[in-house]
């Protein structure tokens, strides 16, 4: 019995770009900006002044310095024992993010082979049972079960998902008693 | 009517890795080792030093520099324009190739849209309605039409795959004027 296939997204998920633009958009202007003020919104509409978030994503280091998304390590780790794990993240818009990306899950999730690891500029192509992402765009073409990661772009998003909004939340979801018992019965042959 | 996908390996199929081997041999070893030696062989034990071969293959510049299959520019730019293209490169046992194969297709193939590319480890999670790669652990796992590209370590492998020679021969296949007008017969809704 194969296991279940979880497509997993970095950015918005794994990693906390959120908070990562907060910080650097602090450090380069002075101005701090409430979370809460970026809800609903797209990022570079969110802050004052939006083309410095597009320069700091073309910035060497702006991937390969993200901060974790809390509970993700854990989560996925576990995660990784009981599905076939792959991490598909879109990098291609922004070459230089190749390699940080790969280094950054080097550093963080030592546990995630290279063979689970996809960059990629659409995730179109790509078949799981379920994806975890913050977009749209990507979700909507998937044909798995889709779960949406809570982000300030897409908290007014309702209905066709399921909604996380933290790694807490996946793990109630994912890694429930039913869905790993349930597994195990299927890969004993039970029905 | 949405186009049929294409998914198209870059090692041994867009580029000429095994001349790429050869050249990069003679210059480091002054042994010239012919083509008909490598048939049916694995690279590295098709070298007399096949260690140099893995040292090749972490080189900065080795993916850059390689050379194309010929033919490959003028059909990859026509199935472009008749199917949707996928390129789907492994990259992340060479972590430094990820930025080399990126600015390689930049150069070469700059009619390929970076939301076209992927770059990873296992090919598995990918779908698509062709494949033309040189491997049969890409191609095995693959549920729709295999491809294979003759290369010298596949070239006695028999049965299960469409075998394509060159790129005159994937030209000759998926751009026959039966598959074209097919595909436009669909499109405008004739059975």
């Amino acid at each position: 019995m194969e296991r279940k296939r979880i497509l997993i997204d970095m950015d918005e998920v794994m990693a906390d770009i959120t908070q990562h633009f907060i910080n650097w958009y602090k450090e380069k202007t002075g101005v701090a900006v409430p979370y809460e003020q970026l809800v609903g919104k797209h990022i570079t509409d969110a802050f004052p002044e939006g083309h410095l978030i597009r320069e700091f994503l073309y910035t060497p280091g702006f991937f390969r310095t993200a901060p974790l998304m809390e509970g993700a390590v854990e989560v996925v780790e576990e995660l990784n024992k009981h599905y076939e794990v792959f991490i598909v993240s879109a990098a291609m818009e922004f070459p230089q993010s190749l390699i940080e990306k790969y280094e950054w899950l080097q550093e963080h999730f030592p546990f995630i082979h290279w063979q689970q690891i996809m960059l990629c500029g659409s995730k179109k192509p790509v078949s799981g049972d379920y994806m975890i992402d913050d977009h749209l765009k990507n979700l909507d073409f998937f044909q798995g079960h889709k779960i949406i990661f809570t982000a300030p772009h897409n908290a007014n998003i309702v209905g066709g998902y399921t909604r996380v909004n933290s790694w807490a939340d996946v793990k109630a979801f994912l890694l429930s008693e039913e869905k790993i018992q349930h597994k195990q019965a299927v890969a004993e042959g039970v029905s």
